[in-house]
């Protein structure tokens, strides 16, 4: 028995479905997740940096150009990315879906995930539209995570609420988790739904700035894929006085979103491809939160850093080497080292010299599911966080053969 | 047997030697090598670029500050880099060194690869430096080229000639392969002898323009270890007339140089730890070669791609991804890829949307030792190519106990 969620349908006005379209051979795999308010939201998405963008990524911006939506529909399986005729299928499933709605077709937020190059089987996904549309329930949450779902071991989701002017506001959200152990080449798609009454400027505020969350990296910056996304909808029914302004009900909602945006990023880090651990880096001491974010995403990308934490291999001179090749200039000789987990806390390089420290008590504490690298420049009061993934033998196998 | 090269020693007025003096716990393993001059020498260097800098790059940019040295002394099995007291036992170990050879304790070029973060044992490197010193022969080249190696599966070694004036110029080399797999991320140490006739200058330019050389990506940039450098020391015992100005003769010398170079740069990225295949990447029609070099890195650099080529998936659209996430803007709607090797050459994508190419073919391409992709922006005519090796089992396995 799987656990109950539907955290994507918790707040009012949502309902959800996800079905087997037949994009991904096994059939017992869905593939095709819907998400629909039963009123007019206001609505919000970040996109990836990537130069190539997938065609979903030019259709959505499009449509919420007026910064409103009422449906997000996304399929895994295939990218529609550099492949003939993206942009074309992409809106043939909008009108499609519309009709299935009764509503517009640029009243929906769509996206994909998978492999790059393949065309969409758009005769299948337009025979699917009805039954999708026929499947919308409550309960349909737990299916739309699971639909767009690619190699993530579980699906992904998030609920947080905030009390505004006397209404309790529930925000839900769902991640497609990293399909890469690389943070800064994952796939990070995200849907969030909310019943805040917000104003649709105020609503791509709030999700354009826990978006850049010093502590909040895995989700958002770094060197994204061809499809990454973080899209919102608010259909303002829990009844709160409508926030216009960032007072502080704008910052009550803003703390609930980052919360689930938080715990999203965490799950994806953890459960990225092959990990057998979360593995986060947190800079501190040092000149600007820019310099931080830099250091503590190179720490967690290097591919030697991440072997040796699957290894449990207290080898903080790859940190070092990482924070060194980052791009960014600090002083070597007084950077401070330690590894962290529930097992407790080791310093390992002080003053930019190894220190003669407890083999096995590292050892130890480098054996956790969660382990902590703590970096300090001792140079400034500005720190970061990126969270990541250990690289491991099941990593590789996963990604030799990713398209079969 | 193996096989015999003395590469390093081929010029005329150097011997060589490599013994084990205790660094590596295995005594068979050679840890500390010479390289020495009957005569001083033009001398030049290239160092990493990285914010962390290992102790003896600091004594040997010192040392080199007049063009001049005579030896170079490297060891392996420890870095000397964010250790206590590291200038001081690599300048200790230089003394000896000096003292053991009758020459200046500056007319040395010295460095380490191995482990950040463990202090140097000075005591076994002063005992070893007269044993070491006896040891110098012209036979004594591949025992060098033995000694600074650390997970390379075999020595680096290579030769090239020239005639200049009438006379035979020799250049060899040797090359401790790359530690890591992330050609960003290899630790490359190359050093390098020559019979030429050059003075300082001209050598520095020859050197530092190889080291820039858009065909020549793993042993020169990207982000460098603590400890990289390409070393080269110039006897002048060829007979040649000396080269003092950039005419045809130091053209001639050059093209030698940059052979050794590129022969030392593709042994090591073919065997990269745990690598299976060379794979390069040539990206062509680019506007600049700045941006060539940039994205060629970026789908090298590419743990997806990586893995991609270790189970022989012509999962392209890697390929592309990783060129949007490279920082160069480029039009992805232009972009043609190729995979080739011994086995043939294939289209898989053009103008950014993928073919219905032959899958079995495909595979038996990219099944081959040596594999290329071919990147073509088809908006101008400057072109680079990046060298690294996929990722495997073995890596992972490496990498996550490399201190033990």
């Amino acid at each position: 028995m799987r656990p109950i969620y539907n955290y994507i349908t918790a707040a009012a006005g949502f309902s959800a479905s996800g079905i087997h379209c037949g994009i991904r051979k096994n059939s017992n795999k869905l593939d095709l997740a819907l998400i629909s308010a039963s009123c007019g939201c206001a609505a919000a998405a970040v996109y990836t940096t990537n130069v190539v963008k997938a065609a979903p990524i030019a259709v959505t911006v499009k449509n919420l150009e007026n910064g409103r939506a009422r449906a997000i529909l996304v399929n895994s399986g295939i990218a529609n990315a550099c492949a003939p005729g993206g942009e074309e299928a992409a809106r043939r499933s909008c009108s499609a879906l519309a009709e299935a709605l009764g509503i517009q077709a640029d009243e929906i937020i769509i996206n994909s995930t998978g492999v790059i190059g393949v065309p969409l089987p758009i005769e299948k996904l337009e025979a699917a539209m009805p039954v999708l549309a026929a499947g919308l329930s409550k309960d349909g949450g737990d299916a739309a995570a699971e639909a767009i779902m690619t190699t993530d071991t579980y699906p992904k989701q998030a609920l947080a609420r905030a009390e505004i002017g006397g209404k309790t506001v529930t925000v839900g959200g769902i991640a497609k988790g990293s399909g890469m152990i690389h943070p800064n080449m994952a796939t990070m798609l995200a849907f969030i739904t909310t019943d805040c009454d917000i104003s649709p400027e105020l609503l791509r505020e709030a999700l354009a700035e826990s978006a850049a969350d010093p502590f909040n990296r895995v989700s958002v910056d770094g060197d994204p894929s061809t499809n990454d996304m973080t899209a919102i909808l608010a259909s303002g029914l829990a009844g709160n006085p409508p926030i216009d302004r960032k007072d502080e009900d704008w910052l009550a909602f803003f703390e609930a979103l980052n919360t689930v945006n938080m715990t999203l990023a965490r799950m994806i880090a953890g459960d990225g491809e092959g990990a057998t651990k979360l593995v986060s880096c947190r800079v501190r001491g040092a000149k600007s939160v820019s310099d931080a974010k830099k250091l503590s995403m190179g720490v967690i990308s290097s591919s030697l850093v991440k072997a040796a934490m699957f290894g449990a291999d207290a080898n903080w001179g790859r940190v070092i080497c990482a924070m060194g090749y980052s791009g960014v200039l600090f002083s070597p000789e007084l950077v401070d080292i330690y590894f962290c987990s529930e097992a407790g806390e080791i310093a390992v390089c002080k003053d930019g010299a190894g220190l003669d420290f407890d083999e096995v008590k590292a050892k130890e504490i480098l054996l956790r599911k969660e382990v902590s690298i703590i970096c300090d420049l001792k140079d400034g009061d500005q720190e970061a966080e990126a969270l990541g993934c250990d690289l491991t033998y099941e990593y590789v196998r996963i990604n030799g053969d990713y398209r079969s």
